[in-house]
C-alpha cells in the first residue's frame, strides 16, 4: 500500500486506445492496494494545433489567452482518462489546476508553482478514488489560468507528489529507463537501476530528454522518488533518488552525455581590463540569449581570447551583438563555429576520484579528437569537439569508463 | 453609453475568419462607448467532435467528466476572441464559467444556474475591458465544472444581462430577426420589429428555433430586453420585451408556429374512472416519455377516448407502454399516426378578441383540412393535421390573420 504518483506524457495518451491501456495500467495498482495520482499531459498534437489556431488571430497571441487556450488540452485528456478508468468500475475523477488549486505565479506560459492545496486531494483519495490531475496548468492568486511552459507536466507530478509526500513519482515515457548514453549512438549503452538527482541533473542539462529539468531540480529538493519507465513495456525503469550511499559498487561515471545544439563564439585580443566579461555578455543576455559553456584563458600581452556557447538557433544574432562589442571595446576580432559539439561525463563517483578528466582526455587523444573547450562541474566534465568526431568520442568513452552492457540492452520484455 | 450583452452562437464563431469579423463588430460598440460583455459558444462543430471522442471511450461517458471536456469547446473561443480583440488594440480578457463563478446546481449536462458572481465583471468593465465570456457552462458549489444543455448559451448571456442589469441581451444568431412564421414556407412572412416574451416563449416551445425556450424564460423573468439580431448582417433585429402596450398597432396574432416533430397516441374505449388519466400518463412520464397535447372528450357509454402527442422518437416506445395500459385498466384499443403536424397562431392580441379560435377554423376549413385535436392556451390556439397539409394551412393562416408583407422581406441590405 503506497502512495503513487503517475504521469504520462502526451504519447502515451495519443489515442483513444492508449488512454484504455493506461487506463488498464492505473486499474492494476489500485487492485495492488496503491493509493494514484494520474498526471496526464495534452493527448500528443493537441497543444500545437491549438497554438496554431491561436496564431491565426495574431502571430504572437495575448499571453494570458494563450494559457487559457492551451490549458484546454489536459482538460481534455484528464476528462478521457477518467472516463475509461470509470467504465472500468475503478472510481476517478478528474481536477484541473484550477480546481487542485495548483498556485502559481503570474508567468503566463511559463509559470512556476507556488503552492500546493492538497486538501481536495487527500479527500478524494481517502474515498477510494484515482485522482487524475492536468499537468502543465495551474491557477495565480487573481485566478487567471496560468501553464508551466513545455514539459511541465513533469514538473506538476513531482510537486503533486512532493505535497502529498508521495512515496514516489513515476513518469511514465516511450523508453524504459535512463541510460548510460543513448543506445542510438552506443549500442552497447545500458539502462541504470539507480541514478542520483544530481547526476540526472547534469544528464538533462546536457541534452538527455528523458525528463525536464525543472521536474528533477524540484525531485531532489524535496527529495521525492523519481522513476523513469516505459509506458506500454514492463520493466524496473530507472530510479532516481538522492541516496548516493546505498549502491556499493558505485561506478565513478554514470553516464555520457552529448549535445548537438550548440555554437561556439570567440571575441579575440580582448583588452584585458576589469570588467570586460560583462561588457561582453552583458548585451548577450540583454538580447535574451542564453550561454552555456564560457572559457578565458589567463592574459598575453594584455590582451585576452573569450569563448562562450549558445544555442545553434540563437548563433546569427549573438554574432551581431558580438560584433558590435567588439568594436566598442576594441577587440580584434569575433570568430565563430557551429559544427561543434559537447560531451560529458557524469557521474557523483568522480568527486572522490582523482584523474577522471585525465582518462577522459586521454581516452579522447588516443582517437585523435581536438579538444576545442573544456568546463568541469563537481560531478561533470565536458569538453566542446568538432561535431564529426561526436558518435567515436562517446563510444570511446563509454568504453574507457567500462559501461558497456555485455550485449544489446531493452529486450527484457 | 449602454452596456450591452452579445451573444454569438457556434455558427458566428465557427472559423478564425468569423471571430475576426465579431471582434470587429463588438469594437464599433466599443468605439461608441458602450460597455460590453461577449458570451460565446464553441466553435460549431467542436461540441459534437469532443462528445464523440468522449463515446469513443464509453457510449454513456460519465456525466461530470463529459461537461470537464466539453467546456473546453467555449473555452477555445473565448481565449481567440480575447486575442481578436487585443490584437485590435481593444483591451479584452476572457472569463470561464469558473472565473466569472457562475454558480449552478449539480445536474451535470442540464445544470441550471443559481447565482452569477457580477464583481469581477464590474470591474473589468470599469477598467475599460471587454469581457468575453464562455457561454454554456458554469461551476457548482464544489466546485465541479457543469454544463448547462445544448444551447445553453443563450440563457448565460441572458442570465449575465440579468445580473448585469444591463440595457439589452442581444443574441446574434443566422437570421436576422423573428419572423410571422417560417419564410422557407411562406415566402410573404415578415420579420417582426417587436414581440412579447410570452409570445417568443410559444413561438420557441412550438418550433421556432431562433432561440433557446430557457433563455426567454430567463429574460422574461428578470426582464431583460432581449433582441435577435443577424451575426453578419446590419438591421433592428427583433426586440423582446415585456412591454406590450407601447405598440398601439398591436395585431391580434404575432405569428404563426408549426411543429412536425409529434406523433399522436389514442386509447379508446377507456372505462370513464376517476384516476384513469393518471393510470395512462404515469406509466409514459416514467419511461422519461415527455407529452405535448393531451386531448380527452367527454365520456359516451362509460368510456372515454384519450389522446396525446409525443415526440416522433418516443412513438415506438410510447405506443408499446400504452398497449400495456390498456390491458391493464380494459380499455379497447391504442391507435397512433406519425404523419401529423401541429400549427398554432400566437399573439397576446388574442386575449382580448373574441374569435381568434373561429376564425382559424373557418380559415382551415375554407382550405378542406380536418383538425384532429385541438388544444388552447392564453394567447395560443394549437391544432393538430395531417402532415401533408402543413404548409397549406400555414400560408392560409398567415393570410388570414393579415401577416403578409407587401413583398419578399430579407433584403434590406
Amino acid at each position: 500500500m503506497a502512495l503513487i504518483v503517475q504521469k504520462f506524457g502526451g504519447t502515451s495518451v495519443g489515442t483513444v486506445e492508449r488512454i484504455e491501456q493506461v487506463a488498464e495500467k492505473v486499474k492494476k495498482f489500485r487492485e495492488n492496494g496503491d493509493d494514484i495520482v494520474v498526471v496526464v499531459s495534452a493527448m500528443s498534437g493537441e497543444t500545437n494545433r491549438l497554438i496554431a489556431l491561436a496564431k491565426q488571430i495574431d502571430e504572437q497571441p495575448h499571453a494570458r489567452e494563450l494559457d487559457v487556450m492551451i490549458s484546454t488540452g489536459e482538460q481534455v485528456t484528464i476528462a478521457l482518462l477518467a472516463m475509461a478508468l470509470n467504465k472500468r468500475g475503478v472510481p476517478a475523477v478528474s481536477y484541473t489546476g484550477n480546481q487542485v488549486r495548483i498556485l502559481t505565479d503570474s508567468a503566463f506560459n511559463k509559470a512556476r508553482i507556488l503552492q500546493i492545496d492538497d486538501r481536495k486531494l487527500r479527500a478524494e483519495l481517502k474515498a477510494g478514488r484515482v485522482v487524475v490531475v492536468a499537468g502543465f496548468q495551474g491557477v495565480d492568486e487573481q485566478g487567471n489560468i496560468t501553464t508551466l511552459g513545455r514539459g511541465g507536466s513533469d514538473t506538476t507530478g513531482v510537486a503533486l507528489a512532493a505535497a502529498l509526500k508521495a512515496d514516489e513519482c513515476q513518469i511514465y515515457t516511450d523508453v524504459d529507463g535512463v541510460y548510460t548514453t543513448d543506445p542510438r549512438v552506443v549500442p552497447q549503452a545500458r539502462r541504470m537501476d539507480k541514478i542520483t538527482f544530481e547526476e540526472m541533473l547534469e544528464m538533462a542539462s546536457l541534452g538527455s530528454k528523458v525528463l525536464q529539468i525543472r521536474s528533477v531540480e524540484f525531485a531532489g529538493k524535496y527529495n521525492v522518488p523519481l522513476r523513469v519507465l516505459h509506458s506500454f513495456q514492463e520493466g524496473p525503469g530507472t530510479l532516481i533518488t538522492l541516496d548516493e550511499e546505498e549502491s556499493m559498487e558505485q561506478p565513478i561515471i554514470s553516464g555520457i552525455a552529448f549535445n548537438r545544439d550548440e555554437a561556439k563564439l570567440t571575441i579575440r585580443g580582448v583588452p584585458d581590463n576589469p570588467g570586460v566579461a560583462f561588457k561582453i555578455l552583458g548585451p548577450i543576455s540583454a538580447a535574451n540569449i542564453e550561454v552555456d559553456m564560457i572559457v578565458q584563458n589567463v592574459a598575453h600581452d594584455n590582451t585576452t581570447d573569450f569563448t562562450f556557447t549558445v544555442h545553434r538557433n540563437d548563433y546569427q544574432n549573438a554574432h551581431a551583438v558580438l560584433e558590435n562589442t567588439a568594436r566598442e571595446i576594441g577587440a580584434r576580432e569575433v570568430v565563430g563555429d557551429v559544427k561543434i559539439a559537447k560531451v560529458s561525463i557524469v557521474g557523483v563517483g568522480m568527486r572522490s576520484h582523482a584523474g577522471v578528466a585525465s582518462r577522459m582526455f586521454e581516452s579522447l587523444a588516443k582517437e585523435s579528437i581536438n579538444i576545442q573547450m573544456i568546463s568541469t562541474s563537481e560531478i561533470k566534465v565536458s569538453v566542446v569537439i568538432e561535431e564529426k568526431y561526436l558518435e567515436l568520442a562517446v563510444r570511446a568513452l563509454h568504453t574507457a569508463f567500462e559501461l558497456d552492457a555485455p550485449s544489446r540492452p531493452g529486450n527484457e520484455e
